[in-house]
């Protein structure tokens, strides 16, 4: 049993973390944020009292930290009594903070993979350039560390798992498409920070096809689907975190990540791409100023923050898999449905943060009651995914299920398949 | 009759006013380029030696002038002798450079409607808000001022004359048609400087239609036309300078200006405008540092004198106009097709800059030998079409005529016109 959560990183996913945090701190115990400018903590805590999100009364508290000093890390932690760590501040940041977190004992959560801010786009499996290198001190110490327990890396991951327990004898290929039929109303904006953002994009784009590493360009490949609700959606084979864990621990030779784009959307990336104005290097004009441009395209472009109050739709994330059950061929979705402008009421974030920020909650609460408190590192994955999935249906992420001509909810699909396992 | 040319600008179309001026220099005698940057002027020299362009030997020399500097405009006119001032200096130096020549008596030729630099598409006419306050001035002193005679405007103004004088009794409509059918094989790039091309497109349009000035946003208004030797053509209508003098001149109630654009064109400048990158007004990176958008764009973007090398295809300007001659109605074409690579070998710049550079030369002829020299300030239509026309003919911009369903050069027509209106 752990309690006291320390949240690193203040932002639109950190702002949910908080938010849900806050409406289970019955479980959880103390509440702590962290971020580099503490201004950004102090909204959050703000925000969080408007909207009476605590469960009880509780400890709620704001502090400056650089998360890249280990020793400062610790010392937070220590200071605190927080037993689990949720990172979601700058991808840049994970492997400070893990160590950190070894060094004291704090269970470690995340929801993306680490960085090095000089490379875009390392070679495959990315996991293995970072953080599977601490996985060693982790099972000497016994420290949980959870990677990427968001919604994609995280809940998709989750599907996988569930996908290979019960519902196949064996998955020939599983497409994990992640769709935003939503619309925030402007000519051109990023969901998130457009530096970030951008990296995603402009290096190699690598899937796991026929049980080897198979590389692409950006928007080479696309598909098309009729998706439960949201319709028609176009999306493009894009590199992702999970498929650099799914394709170690789960036999299945063809994983891929498909992320939706709108035509506008390709165009004004296309333009700046080719015109140089998303590189990091710096240029220099006539007048002799130096400048990187993506700089200053970020500059030009709306706070991805700012969206939130007027976003619209909403967001389609699921696992499309194909395979065998009893000798016939199966195919099964799993997926989760989320609506913009009901995050925004809840938590003060769009969809994009709420599906990111709620799972590493519920991923706490798993560890707080030793369901998830695996004392070693793990992928979502390698984690039982029934009980992650159900409290997630609870607390605002809940999933549906479509196999055959049947769409339903997955607790639902869970009785069904019981059954219909029993019966058999 | 005068002679000894100074030519103020050093870009593109200086150089090939350098060279076309050098290859007349028995007419025009001494050959003065002046600019604010003299190496520039040392190297249309050098390229005029290179080329052997000079028609005999002569006095060819570069000075280094500040043209807002009145006094030291004044000053370089009267050390060179310069009867005649061929200015094709930045679009910001008219007012000033018009002065000296009024203060000196030299005939001042010019391509390009005044611009104040804090101004984005002032009201129209435009020629009333600048160069026409001087008229007066011009005709008490006996100076020949012509506006306005690259061309468009300029030869466009003279085919307008031409078909005024010759061809229609009325004439209803006047579409002046710009296209650019060549290629400079890059993703993207502008013909010249980024920060003055892209200003003309983001004002207000301004044409002359049914007697009144009529506004248009860029973009808003195509028409197509199946375009002799270039073929099916997009246009759009475009304000430009040529309509604001015309539209006083001629009676014609209908007078507009279209320029070719490519789709690509369009959606590069419509993506870069939505997102604020061509704004003259600084903003500030998360860094703090003040950038103004378009300079970065102009750095990001090719240099335009870097594309003449490569340049290949057509540029085709002409004006299609509608009216009636004898009671019947009636359609004619005048227009000119120039090769990019032609210019390029003649005088290493592109048809852009050829078709720009090669009309102030012929004026300067005409006013030397007295033709034009006519003592005031005129626009190009106010002049006898035919002489221009048919020196042009002979330095390398033929006009060819489309009437009926005949096309043929401009001399065979007049010469079929002179017959018809004989045998009429």
């Amino acid at each position: 049993m752990k309690k006291n959560i320390l949240i690193i990183g203040a932002g639109g996913v950190g702002q949910v973390v908080a938010h849900k945090a806050a409406q289970h701190n019955d479980v959880l115990g103390d509440i702590h944020i962290a971020s580099r400018t503490v201004e950004k903590c102090h909204r959050i805590i703000q925000s969080i009292l408007e909207h009476k999100a605590l469960k009880r009364p509780g400890i709620l508290a704001a502090h400056a930290l650089d998360a890249t000093d280990i020793s400062a890390t610790r010392a937070l932690i220590e200071r605190t009594r927080a037993q689990i760590v949720i990172n979601v501040g700058s991808a840049f940041l994970n492997m400070s903070i893990l160590e950190a977190c070894l060094e004291t004992g704090a269970a470690y959560i995340d929801t993306a993979i680490h960085e090095d801010p000089d490379k875009v786009c390392e070679s495959p499996p990315w996991y293995a350039n970072h953080e599977w290198q601490r996985k060693q001190a982790c099972k000497q110490r016994g420290v949980t560390a959870i990677l990427g327990a968001g919604f994609d890396p995280g809940v998709v991951n989750a599907y996988a798992a569930l996908a290979a327990e019960r519902y196949f004898d064996a998955i020939e290929s599983m497409d994990i498409i992640d769709v935003n039929a939503g619309s925030h109303g402007r000519y051109f904006a990023t969901n998130f920070d457009p530096e970030i953002n951008f990296r995603e994009f402009t290096g190699t784009v690598w899937s796991w096809q026929q049980g080897q590493w198979t590389p692409n360009r950006m928007f080479e490949v696309s598909r098309q689907d009729d998706l439960p609700v949201v319709g028609n959606q176009t999306t493009y084979l894009t590199g992702h975190d999970e498929l650099h864990s799914l394709s170690a621990n789960l036999d299945v030779p063809n994983i891929r990540f498909w992320m939706g784009f709108g035509a506008h959307y390709i165009n004004v990336f296309t333009v700046l791409n080719s015109l140089g104005l998303l590189s990091e290097k710096p240029v220099k004009t006539a007048e002799g100023l130096e400048v990187v441009p993506l700089k200053l395209v970020k500059a030009v472009l709306p706070d991805p923050a700012s969206l939130a109050p007027t976003y619209e739709g909403k967001t389609w994330i699921g696992n499309l898999m194909r395979g065998s059950w009893n000798g016939t061929p199966r195919e099964m979705l799993l997926y989760n449905i989320c609506d913009h402008a009901d995050c925004y009421r809840e938590t003060g974030s769009q969809a994009i943060s709420y599906t990111a920020g709620v799972p590493p909650v519920a991923a706490a609460m798993l560890v707080a009651d030793g369901t998830w408190d695996a004392h070693r590192m793990v992928n979502v994955e390698e984690l039982p995914p029934a009980p992650f999935l159900d409290l997630l249906g609870r607390m605002g992420l809940p999933t549906r299920v479509r196999l055959g001509d049947a769409d339903m909810p997955l607790e639902d699909a869970l009785g069904t398949d019981e059954e219909r396992r029993t019966g058999s």
